[in-house]
């Protein structure tokens, strides 16, 4: 599977007229090679390619690491990696300038004398953003694990219960039912917390007639899931199940403008539109989504500046929201295969308001 | 607070004959004006300080962000601070080459046109290393949450868990307890998993004879905490029992050693010593600390190639393993801050070796 993937940079050599890449960012090396440690560096040449790492990591390579070849040393990756590779002199190597440090870049200068170092920025995102059925497995497994989680922290989102103590469960139950971990820290935003779509997860207690607005996800063998409700702990007002109603319906709407070829900034604008069509559009302050793999964000984004054109394979969440202050917030947030003529859902969990 | 660490950078600006000190590392930003979102900016001049960062942030830097003056902005943040402040023509600025990207010095150079970057590696540290009166409180706040989950936790070490039940279950109680979450992800390696110093905490279940090592740590305002225990789940062995008796051994004589003015090598070289007198030295295969603060890992670093004077007042861990290729594993770890004439234990969970 590697193989192939490190098969398809060297096309991309090709086509870049570059004789190298050198790939440091972490999950673009876990995406290329498997290795999911926290210090590893890639080179891949028109012809073959290494991979090094320091010595904690000597035995978990020969457990993960398949395709390159693999060398293990201590001090500059780049000094492990330069002699195990011929390139001609002024050899152009490509490197992603918003992964490397300014250190990096010199280390390397120093580690592969008379090479061009030529920025080529996003290079691998398009071959990244398309995922293969492994992948869509892998994620689809995430999710199914995010969805029985919630079936399981759902009676405990009661009157008088804090925020944290339900984010803390959620952690627990996703190690326990097989995930790597949580993806991110899950955000539990109740009553008037809800406005801030960034809310983490408080002492507060949750009160009776609020809405909970909970966004959480996990990573299975590195993939992963984020999903986010929004419930009512009992009965909530007239101009809350509006705001609930407009939510879910510019989520299904933009739902269904999703399919191969379309632009991602015309989802988003479906979004908008909607939420605009029931006067909420000033309190919608994010993007629609975002691409869901061996990161949490990852392109294509699907927002309003977005340039990217959605492709079968990609995977995309779709989450718009409504946080008005002082009152509460509402975000309905789904997993999404992008296909050739409409989308796979990957979460099944009910949208439909549900009064606690 | 953070007024008096802006000055303290002035100090290094004419020290250093910087006109300023651009500041792009989360952690950092965090320790010289409170923010703890996920993007920002700051600019110390040796005159004044900006701080920028994006709309999602509007609120909370009302609640964080204390000392230097707030820009909240789209678009690159260093553009946002530009405008805001005056610099002299061919102003040398000062910035870290290990956290700064080939991409954001690019758009720092068209932000702050005519500017001389200036590499300033580790200018910060000394001053980060060395923690005040809260800090060190905020420190002992987290190490105390941990003992409290440890106390809780101990019970379900038993033959048959999981290890990853036991990791779930400390995730759980840090947040129950107060932390903002794990300060990492705790590690439990039982058996001859032990082996393997980072790792991880698997689906393998505890058997009675064996070692559990346990690695974890918490977060409270962001201040870390980072202790590990191994206790054995009945009788152990008596080759484990030399291994432990050996490793605590190396990790009193090492705390002996630590007190402002010692060289952290000197330490390091202690507790390798002590274990050489057991033969063990050559399965103990990392450094001895690290510093502890609003990161994990920060500097002093305890190890043989470290050039780092002990100071009074850093916050580091002590922390010899042995690490035995299909036998187990033993590491013990305390946090402890350094002072003249000696050091204080922040943690106090029991040594000797505990039979559950």
């Amino acid at each position: 599977m590697t193989r192939r993937r490190l098969d398809d940079v060297r096309r991309l050599l090709v086509a870049r007229r570059l004789d190298a890449l050198v790939v440091s960012h972490l999950p673009q090396i876990r995406y290329l090679c498997g290795f999911s440690g926290s210090n590893g560096l890639l080179l891949v040449t028109r012809t073959t390619d290494v991979f090094a790492t320091d010595g904690r990591y000597a035995e978990q390579v020969k457990q993960e690491v398949n395709g390159p070849r693999v060398a293990v040393g201590a001090g500059p990756l780049a000094d492990v990696i330069a002699p195990r590779v011929r390139l001609r002199r002024g050899a152009r190597i490509g490197f992603d300038p918003e992964q490397t440090s300014i250190a990096a870049m010199s280390r390397w200068r120093s580690s592969f004398r008379g090479a061009m170092f030529t920025p080529v920025p996003g290079l691998l995102d398009p071959l990244i953003s398309v995922k293969d059925h492994d992948e869509i497995e892998a994620t689809r497994r995430a999710v199914a694990i995010s969805e029985r989680v919630w079936k399981e922290v759902l009676p405990m989102v009661v009157p008088g219960v804090r925020e944290m103590e339900i984010a803390a469960r959620i952690t627990f139950l996703h190690r326990l039912h097989g995930a790597d971990g949580d993806g991110f820290e899950p955000i539990v935003a109740s009553g008037p917390r809800g406005a801030l779509p960034h809310a983490g997860a408080s002492e507060r207690r949750i009160r009776r007639g609020e809405l909970v607005t909970i966004d959480f996800g996990c990573r299975w063998k590195g993939y992963h899931s984020d999903i986010t409700r929004t419930v009512a702990v009992g009965r909530p007002s007239p101009p809350l199940r509006r705001m609930y109603q407009a939510v879910l319906e510019s989520q299904l709407g933009s739902l269904l403008m999703l399919r191969a070829g379309v632009a991602a900034r015309e989802v988003d604008a479906e979004a908008r539109r909607i939420l605009r069509s029931h006067r909420l559009q000033p309190y919608f302050r994010h993007s629609l989504g975002h691409g869901l793999g061996l990161q949490i964000h990852e392109q294509p984004r699907l927002a309003p500046t977005s340039s990217d054109i959605l492709r079968d394979g990609q995977i995309v969440t779709v989450e718009p929201g409504v946080y008005v202050p002082g009152v509460g917030g509402v975000r309905i947030e789904d997993d999404v295969v992008v296909r050739p003529h409409g989308r796979d859902l990957l979460t099944s969990l009910p949208k439909d308001l549900l009064v606690l």
